[in-house]
């Protein structure tokens, strides 16, 4: 194993220790559909998303300094806006908050109760960076950025750690990529553990801006906020340690696009087969997979080996989710 | 212990072990609602109902027999059927199935793939029970009811005993009770092991049957199939093995009901809350649980202790589900 994979396998190591007195272990499960398929539902994670991993390892890093940071300060579209408010609120530290207007109400109204402060007047996928900025200059506050942060990354790659407890015999792990994060932590888990496993990234094709950086080897960028139902990845581009670790050092084997269609039956097949209440954004995995898009690793033995999806959370619309399912019934 | 409990932990324990090839170990799950909650979400079971751990009990038992069965019968409104069907499919014995006109028709459907013979045609809750003795008599197949069987109720057992293995300090335990065969199981694993874990079943208001017969020791009869949505506890009566089980011997603290309302608000919970997709039926004592109806045990050292809710499928009919979720959208 490389000096890279071994220095961040440690960290996630350690991540994995400060954050298990906040975090829930989830269950690998199988299915009806597929003796080789497993999946890590962290729709079951605490606040109902993998986002806490990250945001408890950087958070508690964060507040054992000395001194601590005044108070936190984040962006996200909602699921790292509530892991960063729990966090906050466990650590004893202020958060304030900027979610893009038209975010998914749901995740807004769960920020808040968390006791976050809550910033979407005038926010944009566009801007968010910039305000971002602006509000970390003027109030003085620790960035805790959703996806292109050590911490957060290393937080992210617990979840494979689990995995990889629960099943060392896995050939394949595949996750939703929005700014990279979750895909981060686990390329880097995974790689440390057995290079032969292989991992997968999965983002729609209307946000296929990871998906054209790992081709042009060179970070791509949206030009506006994508038209998805997956609200959990409609980031612009990746960021700079994510492009680090998955294009400039290639610990992933690929990244593949599903269509908003796929992303539906996916959906449809968690709730009604998968008996899973997940958003849109924690099926993508399974997008891919039900399509046929994800690679067929080989076992030894002839035939497939065993391939888990990281099915990354459950904070769905439940509008959205009725209007689909109107359409089984 | 007594050697009533010794016998039947000891028959729990065979079919433990008899049925481990063929269903899923479903995990215990913690939620954010409160930390002496747990779940035992059985909607991830093969076929996503609890009942091929009582069905598979059955009919490996009957097939193992010399002479085997020609082929298997039963009745249900739909889980046990299909569980019955599989595990038929997988002993190599043909299975004819009588479900009640009117039931749902994913589970007819379901049953149906799985290969059994399903006889809808002029089948009611009211006359199952002589419908299937005179195509027993007629036919010469073996019988696998849904709950009155003392294979059934020891393979529905190994649900408690699999969640005591997970949480021996477990201090109650709380189920659906349509027949009785998941409760009766239960109460014979739980007390088996610890006579102070209260034992508490749930049923709809509007099939108070089970309350009635544990208030009256006496088995009571709806005078015809309830009207609610948890379309999997509609049965008449308990069976007689249940009323010994659970009344004559008095191996449960409670049954209470919960009203329609009461099960919709414990549906839209298990969404939107818990990220869990289950059927009306299986979130009935979720509902007590929600609505403040379960009787509370205490730890020795003072609070309550953890409380088990066995939730027990997930097939639900997708129009009705997407109605509910509309409603909070």
């Amino acid at each position: 194993m490389s000096d890279y994979l071994q220095a961040h396998a440690r960290a996630i190591d350690e991540a994995a220790a400060r954050i298990a007195p906040h975090i829930r272990r989830t269950p690998t499960l199988t299915t009806d559909l597929d003796p080789d398929l497993l999946l890590k539902p962290e729709c079951f994670q605490v606040t109902g998303s993998f986002k806490p991993r990250g945001a408890f390892n950087a958070i508690l890093s964060l507040a054992a300094r000395d001194p601590a940071p005044r108070g936190l300060i984040t962006a996200s579209s909602g699921n790292h806006a509530q892991a960063v408010a729990l966090a906050a609120r466990t650590a004893g530290l202020p958060a304030v908050v900027l979610i893009p207007e038209g975010a998914n109400p749901a995740k807004v109204a769960a920020t808040r109760a968390l006791g976050a402060e809550v910033i979407t007047a005038g926010i944009s996928f566009e801007n968010r960076d910039q305000r971002l900025a602006e509000e970390v200059a003027a109030r003085g506050l620790a960035l805790v950025h959703p996806y292109d942060d050590w911490d957060v990354i290393h937080g992210q790659g617990t979840a494979a750690r689990e995995l990889l407890e629960d099943r060392p015999d896995l050939t394949a792990i595949a996750t939703p990529i929005g700014g990279g994060g979750l895909l981060s932590g686990t390329a880097l888990a995974a790689k440390a553990q057995n290079q032969e496993i292989q991992v997968i990234g999965v983002e729609p094709a209307n946000a296929d801006d990871a998906y054209r950086s790992l081709q042009m080897k060179e970070r791509q960028r949206l030009p506006r906020a994508p038209d998805t139902i997956a609200d959990g990845v409609r980031t612009l581009s990746i960021g700079q340690r994510n492009f680090e670790v998955l294009v400039a050092n290639r610990t992933i084997e690929a990244i593949v696009t599903v269509t908003e269609a796929e992303i539906e039956e996916a959906l449809s097949t968690a709730w009604l087969r998968l008996k899973l209440a997940l958003e849109p954004t924690g099926v993508l995995p399974l997008a891919a997979y039900l399509a046929g898009k994800l690679p067929k690793p080989q076992k030894p033995a002839g035939g497939r080996g065993p391939v888990a999806l990281i099915l990354t959370g459950g904070n769905f619309d439940p509008a959205g989710v009725a209007r689909l399912l109107a359409s089984h019934g």
